[in-house]
């Protein structure tokens, strides 16, 4: 890893503090996602609709928060802010990037596994990004952006294991606490636990300053289980992802500046098999308007479909944390529900 | 009209306390819709996402009260609540009608033109409906209604006439005032004018109570001008709906009871291209997965489009008020734009 890479990038994860400032770093590019409440099942469920941020998906709050803070460590160091900034993304994280860069006037360079549909390599084009296609699978699109960046002394901005990425996720976690106070479990979809990481540290956080706090769930699908085989085995595992939602939740495992902050804040982790993905989906469409991706529709699928049952007065939050989907596979799913 | 027909359903249009009864009547079955800023143009614009109401459009806060005042005149008044509900509608009210009826217990019976679709006639039964399809067009529909609810003395619920409906659209101001009260316009599409005749009634009487609220700016397509043309003539004309949004805003004349409340309290009245209409559709999936049939998507077309322009320092309401539309035509939408 260069110096620019790191540039500012404290170790290990954030603390309230470290996302008190990136939510005020972040507010002028983002936007504040409202909470809308649904019967299911007539069970009242408050679903968080970060599939209306800017990008589509969460991811834009760790990408603006990565590069606006390494411009601030520049500012304070007196050396030249990044022009530059590398990620590996087979979608979502580099979609964002790609828009943050933009929005900051700087040139984004995105590594795509060769897999990645078109649609994807396009839509990061029309960001104006630089697309470099590397690869069967995520690991060789993330280790050519490292020799990449390292050559070209740019800015990596992680899609998940990074300081800032996990301080702007966190974000989310302390805009959703004020909006829904009396919360007491809210449901996460985890791919490389970016997300949840970040969430986990402000919840967890809240808690040790004796503040009330929602549990954490965690939600895979049974494609994509980093987060439960780790807990499961206590250690950091190896996953093959495949299945339905593996562009989106699809990691290898997680990350290791998480793991510490998931051991002991997400309290418990759930699997939900591709089909509840798709009738979740199909449910959000028809009843609510919402639109979600597979990842973003995982979290409701495991209320949905029982793979987490809340207690009798259990108030449960449901992150719907992404809609970078084609209308017409909303359209299949809800015909197909 | 017969006495069931009416029952309960004073003259004239509602005034601020016929409207804090409706949202208290309604509360338990509609969803408080959130709002979400937005940024156009760099310009920041606050979208009321009444798109993700229960039945995907505001018609159910009408059809809701209707029923439900219903039911507790009867209860005053000794006699048997309503046990059959009748409307006329080719699309959204009749859906906001079946599914209040459903979730009520009550029998719904709903009169479609001729011309309506097969998908809107296959929900309207799903919804547990017995729909009857009149003549090619509203007005058939209509008569024919009206003829069924008097031979069978059932509950007629008006699509946008009725004291009911007023004070039940009207409740979307009254939530949307409390959430943002700094702006100092609002823009909100006309189809026959019960939604825009009970946000006018509700800011209007705001107003004159001596309260800060916004100017309300009606929005039509140039080929369904029903208000624009009616405020121009200084009375109520008749139009021939056509064009693209002509199935959510096509009204052939506004109502009679919010006639004195538009010419009292709609500042200005402004038509958009149906093309600046499907744009504005394409705008909204693809910058912030806000999902808007033609109709829903009229308002933020007069702002994108210049058709609506504010002046420097204005803050600017848009409402988003359905999204019945199939997800396909979104994608079209979105990849036209």
């Amino acid at each position: 890893m260069t110096g620019a890479e790191l540039a500012g990038s404290p170790p290990g994860a954030p603390d309230a503090a470290a996302i008190d400032a990136a939510a005020a770093r972040i507010a002028p590019h983002v936007r504040l996602t409202p909470v809308l409440e649904v019967a299911l099942a007539g069970r009242p469920v408050t679903l968080k609709l970060e599939c209306l941020q800017v990008s589509g998906t969460f991811k834009a709050r760790g990408a603006f928060n990565r590069l606006l803070a390494a411009r601030e460590a520049a500012t304070r160091a007196g050396t030249p802010p990044p022009q530059r900034v590398v990620a590996a993304s087979g979608g979502n994280h580099g979609i964002a990037v790609a828009l943050a860069a933009r929005a900051l006037g700087v040139t984004a360079d995105i590594f795509v596994p060769g897999t990645a549909p078109a649609a994807k390599l396009d839509r990061l084009r029309a960001l104006g990004a630089t697309v470099h296609a590397e690869g069967p699978a995520y690991a060789a699109a993330l280790a050519a952006s490292q020799a990449f960046a390292a050559a070209h002394g740019a800015l990596v901005s992680h899609a998940f294991d990074q300081f800032e990425t996990l301080a702007g996720q966190g974000t989310l976690a302390r805009e959703w606490g004020a909006q829904s106070p009396a919360l007491d479990t809210v449901l996460v979809a985890v791919g490389g636990g970016g997300l949840i990481g970040g969430i986990a540290a402000w919840f967890g956080a809240q808690r040790a300053a004796g503040r009330p706090a929602p549990r954490v769930v965690a939600v895979e699908s049974e494609g994509c289980p980093t987060l439960h085989d780790a807990l499961a085995a206590g250690r950091i595992v190896e996953v093959r992802p495949s299945g339905l939602a593996a562009d989106s939740l699809g990691a290898p495992r997680v990350g290791e500046r998480m793991w510490p902050v998931a051991q002991a804040h997400v309290a418990q982790a759930v699997l939900v098999p591709d089909a509840e993905i798709v009738r979740a989906q199909g449910w959000l469409w028809r009843e609510a308007r919402v639109p979600a991706e597979p990842g973003g529709a995982a979290a409701f699928a495991a209320l949905a479909c029982g793979a987490y049952a809340p207690a009798g007065g259990e108030r449960v939050g449901v992150l719907v944390c992404g809609a970078n989907v084609d209308p017409r596979d909303l359209a299949r799913a809800a015909e197909g529900g």
